[in-house]
């Protein structure tokens, strides 16, 4: 710590990306604002940086400031902000700064989704703060409001669309009538998507900020190896179509999920597309923004909107974060540490309840709906909803008859509904499984 | 403060009414959920009502705990929670408990609007902590996002429907057509609006919200008496139509604005009735929710949403609140003073910046719209977007030709544009001056 109650707070910033560039620059702008809110100024102690030599001139300060040395910076810091990202050796330099006794803000989500626990704990044993709004939902106040707003209440779901990139791919498919491959392409061109997608398309991204919300949410470790995980690649035009017609587009969903499960309390954590209401808060969400939802037994519904990425806006998460932990420097008190007391079993995906929306290819005669339901029926899948439609068409160049039918399940344990999907697949009638898609949202 | 480690916290309960009695039910509900979130039990040791003797069997507590000493009660608790409302007795109950060293956890909007200041130097003076999420937007993490999370941002604009019953009134008017008052029938029958409806149709209830996010988010004290106050109470079905036939709905906004003014920077601080675009994240906000949007520099746009009213809602922001003030009795620290270093002077409403939706009826005769046209260039208005649509119409059972002009304005000051429509109103030609209503949302 400072030795005196005058003397500025030292703050070392671990990379300048992005978003360590605006970190930097806001906190050059906004001194005198964060100087009066905090109670002491903050002065920028040191930038590390990979190498030296390359133009930082947007960075308004020292260059002087820039070292490839973080091993070295984070001893003489009271706040270190990370921004490097990945696993190694960021978990290294955080634990040595903690080490050292300086308070960590991170916008970290794969270090933290993978071992918070470790992070946790040494913020612990050093009695110094461990902040991480950055890391999920962007700008989006979303882990305060859970950690503290929602602390006296019991949160029932929460989920969200935290990865802008497969909104924003979604989001087109579903305006433009376009297949996925395509999108992206579109994405990549205007600076959405990477030119390596697959962090974003395939959902670890988004995975690691659901093993984050629903630890948060049910006081229990949950890592991103335990959350399932499905993205966006094989979502098709007419899974887009499909959900259009139910008034409902098809979002890349992170699900946390309290269930009370057979053997008690537990918890279901999973990433995948699904279908949703265009009326639902979450079906409104457009381009690349991000959004959460989060239901709990006495708030009811409540949701969070805003930008998920860019370097601004997580500059501001990380900022606010900065500002609390400058407070406890100054004004003593700690942020709230682990709590993992409710140690909820995580749900096997099999076992998570969910609904699913099937269109199926089927010849139009007599005994096809029988069958089909009976799949249903067999696997105690319950149908809410299903609806057969004559389609005029082709085969082998000559017009047969077909149907389309669609079928919407209730709510149904995750692994039955697999199943009955397979089980469709082989019956003579269904011609083809045109579309699965599970349904969120009531 | 408690004279045990282990010793449970003692919370105060003043008030028991639909609020008072949801806090009650779940501190005893989640008592084992507090306890580990906290790191000490939390015993309720009174519950203050004005008269005993009414059926109380809906609160699960020992009978024995209900007084009507107040005075009393609050000085034997580490946590006052006030439920009250209104200025007096509440105020003197409120200072009297931090006297005694209590942490004071209120949903007062009335009380912390007009006299916010004198509750922070008490709380300061005796070193305790003064919470009151609930006052604003109920259910729904506003002031806290604003207080930490936006800490080192510069938030520029705050835009809520922080009013439930007048956004129920509106929108039933919008998808009935209906007028005010038949509206207002029927939301008393529902539930939604009071008997005496004055507070929330009149705008004093979203006055007081506005005073207090002003007062977080510009770091300036206002107070309600500062607030610009319209109500919905002149509202049309004629102004509802208008605002549809923009593509607009009609929606009770208190607004707080950073103004760069000539005399350099300065808030506004207003609730009136205004259109805004369906599209915007506000205009889809249906019933009786409130939503609050936020515009900062470096996170760019959030929204936040949910229950505004109700027992349970209310009580989940309660709870977070006594958490955190818990908290920091158990592991030390206190949260954030009140800020208002800024000082930045709150502009009268005539210089505030608004835009106008001007519908005119006017005789279909030539220099009609020059006539309109120089009434707004004299005033140094400029115009966005003129309509004008003839419409048969009949007067003193003749057919005449009329027209119907519509003009929407750019931003101008408030003065100005009150001035325009005076001035329209005098124009020969204008028949009459249909519906004025300010608009947001870009």
């Amino acid at each position: 710590m400072s030795s005196s109650a005058e003397a500025p707070l030292r703050v070392a910033l671990l990379g300048c990306g992005v978003v360590g560039a605006s970190v930097a620059r806001l906190l050059v702008e906004n001194r005198d604002d964060l100087t009066a809110r905090i109670g002491r100024p903050l002065d920028i102690v040191g930038i590390a940086i990979r190498r030296l030599g390359r133009d930082r001139s947007d960075v308004p300060v020292d260059p002087a400031l820039f070292t490839t040395d973080a091993d070295e910076l984070v001893t003489r810091a009271d706040i270190v902000i990370e921004v490097i990202g990945g696993i190694e050796p960021t978990r290294d330099l955080i634990l040595r700064a903690m080490e050292h006794g300086a308070s960590v803000v991170s916008a970290n989500k794969a270090l933290l989704a993978e071992d918070g626990p470790t992070l946790y704990a040494a913020a612990h044993e050093a009695g110094v703060d461990l902040y991480y709004e950055a890391a999920v939902a962007g700008a989006i106040p979303i882990l305060r409001p859970i950690r503290e707003s929602l602390a006296g209440d019991r949160i029932t779901k929460v989920m969200g669309i935290v990865n802008g990139t497969t909104n924003f791919v979604l989001d087109k498919m579903d305006s433009t009538g376009a297949g996925f491959a395509e999108t992206v392409e579109v994405a990549q061109s205007l600076g959405y998507a990477e030119a390596d997608p697959t962090a974003d398309v395939e959902g670890f991204d988004a995975a690691a900020k659901a093993a984050i919300l629903a630890s948060l949410a049910f006081h229990t470790r949950v890592s991103s190896s335990q959350v399932h995980r499905e993205g966006i690649a094989e979502v098709t035009a007419a899974d887009i179509a499909a959900a259009a017609e139910m008034g409902s587009v098809v979002k890349l969903l992170a699900i946390c999920e309290r269930v009370n499960s057979p053997a008690g309390e537990a918890v279901s954590v999973r990433v995948h597309p699904a279908m949703i209401p265009r009326t639902h808060p979450l079906g409104g969400v457009r381009d690349a923004f991000n959004a959460v939802f989060v239901e709990s037994e006495a708030a009811g519904q409540l949701m969070f909107y805003g930008r998920g990425a860019g370097g601004d806006p997580t500059a501001s998460a990380i900022l606010g974060d900065l500002v609390a932990v400058a407070r406890h420097r100054v004004e003593g008190g700690r942020g709230a540490g682990e709590s993992a007391y409710a140690d909820l079993p995580v749900l096997p995906m099999g076992a998570a309840l969910t609904r699913y929306h099937i269109s199926l290819d089927v010849a139009d005669r007599p005994g096809v709906l029988a069958a089909v339901a009976s799949a249903f029926a067999e696997r105690g899948v319950s149908i809410e909803t299903v609806r057969q439609q004559v389609v005029p068409r082709e085969r082998d160049g000559r017009a047969e008859s077909g149907a389309n039918l669609v079928v919407v399940t209730h709510r149904a344990p995750e692994a039955a509904l697999a199943d009955t999907v397979d089980a469709l697949g082989t019956i003579d009638t269904v011609r083809e499984v045109v579309s699965v898609m599970r349904v969120e949202g009531d």
